[in-house]
């Protein structure tokens, strides 16, 4: 099969990622948002937030992670931040989804993108922990804009919020003050 | 205001963009395409084009226009790229959107994102000629792959489909290629 053929697939594979419904809700509308809007939104929030991240930070790599970070749960699903035991258990399928769906492109770019993944969910490198911070951020607006919405769904506990999301210090320790103070202030959380 | 909030107020005008509907439907589902995971399919159909782009284009550049292309449409909603009297009459609302929606930034990043916007819309740099080439191939993918269906709901011809699209070689000539062939093939077209 050609190489331009190869990248038709992929970019017909990606449609699906926008049927992968998460807990939260986009802010005024009364249905839970898909992956890949929330994709976009979060990688577009680390372009306005990068001008904060040391001088040395690879900007190109950061964005090129946003975009593919959650292109996994096509095959593997979206899995609630807060439910850790689930997210033990999806690492092996979230790889194997991986290797299948990267492993549609041309080698090339499908190895840099499959490599990419892995060095994004191993948060060693100083892109891959200053994007999972952001991947942290959009949540977490959503529900301070919208009464707690996922987090009162699932009877998330304010303290498990707090320390769920304070690795959005990793991105903005200014953004993470802002929005600790209003977490420890919001009325909607019964514990 | 602080800098942060004002980060903070343009993450949230965002959510908007996922209320915005399009006129072609993912492939699969049984509704109308938000101009936001549209834009993250976008971006990252660049991404996967950008290794056949000439040595010389800044790919940071393209990704950065790609995220925010569509962003005016919050003020200005989604035109049809076939209604071109409607395209020349939206130009003014999207320019004064643009000035809004990125002026909610800190002056820094939020005249860098209009500038931006603006190239983009200008079409005339290597990356704006080719960001704007590949903002057309979703569309076409997905209604080669769904029977021509917003082609066939608003009676666009075969000829109209082919010339509004050819600019596709701007991106890949090698999927312009393809992609005319299929057009020529495709059986639903009435005209």
């Amino acid at each position: 099969m050609s190489k331009i053929q190869n990248k038709i697939d992929f970019i017909l594979e990606l449609e699906k990622l926008k049927g992968v419904l998460r807990k939260t809700k986009p802010v005024g509308l009364d249905r839970y948002e898909n992956s890949a809007e929330h994709s976009w939104q979060t990688t577009l929030t680390a372009l306005i937030l990068l001008d904060e991240a040391p001088a040395e930070i690879d900007a190109l790599k950061v964005l090129k992670m946003l975009l593919i970070h959650d292109v996994v749960e096509i095959d593997a699903g979206d899995v609630f931040v807060y439910d850790t035991n689930a997210r033990a258990e999806i690492a092996e399928k979230e790889a194997e989804a991986a290797e299948r769906i990267f492993g549609l492109l041309p080698a090339g770019i499908g190895d840099e993108l499959l490599q990419l993944w892995h060095e994004f969910e191993g948060r060693q490198t100083i892109e891959s922990k200053f994007a999972k911070a952001v991947d942290r951020i959009n949540p977490v607006l959503q529900n301070l804009a919208s009464h707690g919405q996922s987090w009162v769904e699932h009877n998330i506990a304010r303290e498990r919020v707090l320390a769920m999301n304070s690795e959005i210090q990793a991105a903005s320790p200014e953004l993470w003050t802002v929005l600790e103070a209003r977490i420890q202030q919001a009325p909607f959380f019964k514990q």
